[in-house]
C-alpha cells in the first residue's frame, strides 16, 4: 500500500443463521462456510447470527491459516452473533449497544436477548487505516404492520450517529451486515444520508443476475460483457430468495424475486478513493449440494481502493435538502412509536395500579375477618388465596413493563430531541 | 479564536444530588446552582443527577440568556441525570450506555435504572472543535467489599475506548464528572492511561486551601502568590468532604480530609494545547448561606487553550510499559468479577432447576390423585396451592437472575478479551 497506491479488497458478508438447536443443518452449514472461505480467499469476512461461541472456534481453527486475524463480539444474554476474520491485524475493537432493541416479553421473537450491538474494529494495512463495522438491526415480523419500526429507526440512527463519530480518523470506512431493512426503506436511506456511506449494490460496475438467482437470466447492461463466474447473483442483488429451501416462501409472497436486506456500504474518509468494481451474491444451494449456506444469501464485493492526493469532498453536503426530508420522515416514524410507548406505560401504570388495589382490598378483607368484623358468608380460603397471588402476579408484571416503557419513553424522545436538533442545524444551512 | 490563538476556557462540573422527593432541600439548592452559574458565567457547565426534567427546564429558562446552547441525555428509567450548559453551539450529541451498570435487583442503590452514560458533545468556537464528555461511573457504596468493581472498571474501559475512538477529529477533548474514583484507583488510571487525559486538578498551576475547606488554611507552594479568591479549594482537591452538611459522616470517617472523586480531565489533540490555569472547588455551604450547592463539590476549572505549529504529541507511547501494568491490573479484576458473575450464573441455574423440579414433582402427585393413586393422607390443598406458588416465583426469578448474570458474563468476558488484546499490542511495541 505504501508503495502500490491502489488495493483490491475483496469483502464477505453473510447472516450464518446458525442458532444451535433451532437452525436446520447448521453444524453441515457452518462447516461448508468454512470451507468456501477458506477456498475463496477473502481479505475481510463480517458474519452475523454465529451465536454459538463453539462454531466460532472451530470457525478460526480452521480458518486461522488463511485470516490469522478474529474477532468475536459478546453482548447481551445470548451473544451478539456478530464475528469477522480478517487477513489485515485488528487493531482495536469497541461494542455499542443500542439503546433499544425489541420487548423481553416477546420471547418468540427474541432479539431483546441478543444484544444486537455495532462491533467497530481498525484494522490496517501499512498506512491506511480502516473502520468496519459488521451488525445487524432488529428483525421486521410484519411489515404492514411494523411494531418494530421505531425501535429499527433509532437503531439506524444511532448507529449513523456512531459511524459519523468514530470514523473521523479513519480512512475508509465498510459497514456490513443485515440490516433488515429494504433499500428503499426510511430507516435505509437515513443511515446512507446522514453518513454519506454508499450501498455497495447500487455502485457496482460489474454485477450479472445468475440463471439460478432469480426469474431468469437478464444480465443487467451493465455487466452484460462480463464472464458469468465473475459477476453473478441474484436479481435485484436480494439475499431472501424464494430459491433457497430455507426462507419463508409465505413471507416471500409479495416480492417474487426475493428481498434486499443484507448490505456492504462504504465510504472514503480522507484522501481516499473507492469504488465498488465487482458485486456478487450467493444463489441459493452450495453449488453440488441440496443446502445453501445460510436462510440468506452472502454477499461479496470487490472494492477498488486508491489512494489520491486530494481530500475526498463530502458527499453530505450536497444532499442537504433531501437528507433534511429523510431525517424529518424518520422523525415523524420515531414520534408515532413514542406515542405507542406511552400509551403502553400508561396502560401497564394503570394496569399496577388495578393490581395493587385488589391486593389493598383484600389485605383490608383478611384484616376484617381476623378482627372478627364479617358480615355473612366467608370467601372460600383456597380462591382468596389464588387471587392474592393473581393479584400479586400481575403487580410484578405490570410494574416490570412499566419500567420497560418508560425506559423506551425516554430514549425515544432522546431520539426524536436528538432529530430535532439536527434537522435545525440542516436547515439553518444554505 | 480565528485572530487569538489562545483562549480561556472556564469549566464548572458539579454532581448535583437532585433527586425528587429524596434529595434534602433540592429546589432551593436548585435555584441556587443558577443564580451562581448566572453570576460566574463559565464558558461550560457540566451537571450530574440532575434526575428531573422540571429541574432542568428551570435551569434552562434561568440561564439561556448567558448559556444559549444546552442539552439533556435522556436514558434508563429514571434518566440519565446529564445536562450540558454551553456558551458555545452544541453540534451534535452522542449517547454511549454502559453495557454493565449494576444489578436490576439492588432497588436500594438504583444505579442500575438510571442508565448512566456518556454524553458526548461537539462544540466549536469558530475554527476549533471540543469534544465534550460529562458522565457518572456507577457508585461505590463499599470501598472495603467492592462488589461493583469489575462493573466500574468495565464502565472505565468503555469510557476510554469511546473517547479514544471519537476523540481523533477532535481538537481537544474535555470529560467531567463524578466518576466515584479515587485519584489512585486502577479504574482512574486506566481511563487516563489509555486515553492520554490529564488531570486539572494535578496540573493546575494555582491551587489553594480555603481556610473552610479543610483542616486548615495550608496553601500549597504553587499557589502560594495567588489571591485567596482566586484559588481555592478544599484539601487535595476533594469534592465529598466532612465540612459538607450533606455528606455521610460515617463514610468518610478513613478519609478526615474526604475524598476526591469528581473530575475534569482533558487533552489536547491536534495542533493545540491545553493548561490548567487554575482550579477550584466549592467548599462546604455557600457563603452566606447553611445550605451547600450538593452533596459533591464544585470543580471549577480554568483552562489556557493555545493554537500551536506543530501536533501535540502522543501522551500515550511514553507511558507504554507502565500502562501494560494498569491494563494488567485492570484486566485481574475483571477477571475476578467474571469468576463471581460466573459463580452467580450457576447458583441462579441450579435453583431454577430445582424450582422446576419441584413444580414436576407436585404436577406428578396431583394427576397421580386425579387418577385416584393416592396412597395414605392427602396433601392440604391450600398448602399445595401455596407451595406450588411459591416453586413459580422462584423459578422465574432464579431464571431472570440467571439471564442477567448470563448477560454480565458475557460483558465481563468481552472486555477481558479486548484488554487481553490491548496488552498483546502494547507489549509488542519496542
Amino acid at each position: 500500500m505504501e508503495d502500490d497506491p491502489t488495493l483490491r479488497l475483496r469483502v464477505f458478508d453473510l447472516n450464518c443463521w446458525a442458532i444451535r438447536y433451532l437452525s436446520k443443518r447448521r453444524q453441515e452449514r457452518v462447516r461448508l462456510i468454512g470451507d468456501m472461505l477458506q477456498q475463496e480467499g477473502f481479505d475481510l469476512v463480517l458474519l452475523q447470527e454465529v451465536w454459538s461461541e463453539q462454531d466460532y472456534s472451530d470457525l478460526k481453527v480452521k480458518l486461522g491459516g488463511y485470516y490469522p486475524f478474529s474477532h468475536y463480539f459478546r453482548s447481551g444474554v445470548i451473544g451478539s452473533g456478530l464475528c469477522v476474520f480478517s487477513r489485515f491485524p485488528i487493531l482495536d475493537t469497541l461494542l455499542y449497544q443500542y439503546s433499544l432493541n425489541g420487548y423481553p416479553y416477546m420471547l418468540q421473537h427474541g432479539d431483546w436477548f441478543c444484544g444486537k450491538s455495532v462491533g467497530l474494529q481498525v484494522s490496517m494495512w501499512k498506512s491506511a487505516s480502516l473502520l468496519l463495522g459488521s451488525h445487524q438491526l432488529h428483525a421486521e415480523y410484519c411489515r404492514e404492520k411494523d411494531a418494530y419500526l421505531p425501535h429499527r429507526l433509532v437503531q439506524a440512527w444511532e448507529l449513523a450517529q456512531f459511524i459519523r463519530h468514530t470514523s473521523k480518523a479513519a480512512d475508509v470506512v465498510l459497514l456490513g451486515g443485515d440490516l433488515n431493512m429494504h433499500p428503499e426503506d426510511v430507516g435505509i436511506r437515513l443511515l446512507r444520508g446522514w453518513t454519506g456511506l454508499r450501498d455497495a449494490f447500487a455502485e457496482a460496475t460489474h454485477f450479472e443476475v445468475s440463471s439460478r438467482g432469480g426469474a431468469g437470466s437478464q444480465g443487467t447492461p451493465r455487466a452484460s460483457h462480463q464472464p458469468r463466474h465473475l459477476s453473478q447473483g441474484c436479481e435485484d442483488g436480494c439475499t431472501l430468495v424464494p430459491n433457497n429451501c430455507f426462507t419463508d416462501k409465505s413471507e416471500l409472497l409479495p416480492f417474487p424475486l426475493g428481498i434486499r436486506i443484507d448490505y456492504i456500504l462504504y465510504k472514503a474518509i480522507s484522501s481516499f478513493m473507492v469504488k465498488c468494481e465487482e458485486l456478487k451474491t450467493t444463489t441459493g444451494a452450495v453449488p453440488g449440494m441440496d443446502v445453501p449456506f445460510s436462510d440468506h444469501e452472502a454477499v461479496m464485493a470487490t472494492l477498488h481502493i486508491q489512494r489520491q492526493g486530494e481530500a475526498a469532498s463530502a458527499t453530505l453536503s450536497t444532499a442537504g435538502p433531501m437528507l433534511a426530508d429523510v431525517v424529518m420522515e424518520a422523525r415523524t416514524e420515531v414520534g408515532v412509536g413514542l406515542r405507542v410507548a406511552q400509551q403502553q406505560r400508561y396502560s401497564s401504570g394503570r394496569m399496577a395500579i388495578l393490581a395493587l388495589l385488589l391486593l389493598l382490598l383484600q389485605a383490608a378483607a383478611a384484616l376484617g375477618a381476623l378482627a372478627g368484623l364479617d358480615a355473612g358468608q366467608p370467601f372460600p380460603k383456597l380462591s382468596f388465596c389464588l387471587l392474592a397471588f393473581l393479584a400479586i402476579g400481575i403487580l410484578l408484571l405490570a410494574t416490570g413493563l412499566y419500567l420497560f416503557h418508560t425506559m423506551e419513553v425516554k430514549m425515544l424522545h432522546g431520539t426524536e430531541e436528538q432529530m430535532r436538533m439536527v434537522l435545525q442545524v440542516l436547515q439553518e444551512r444554505p
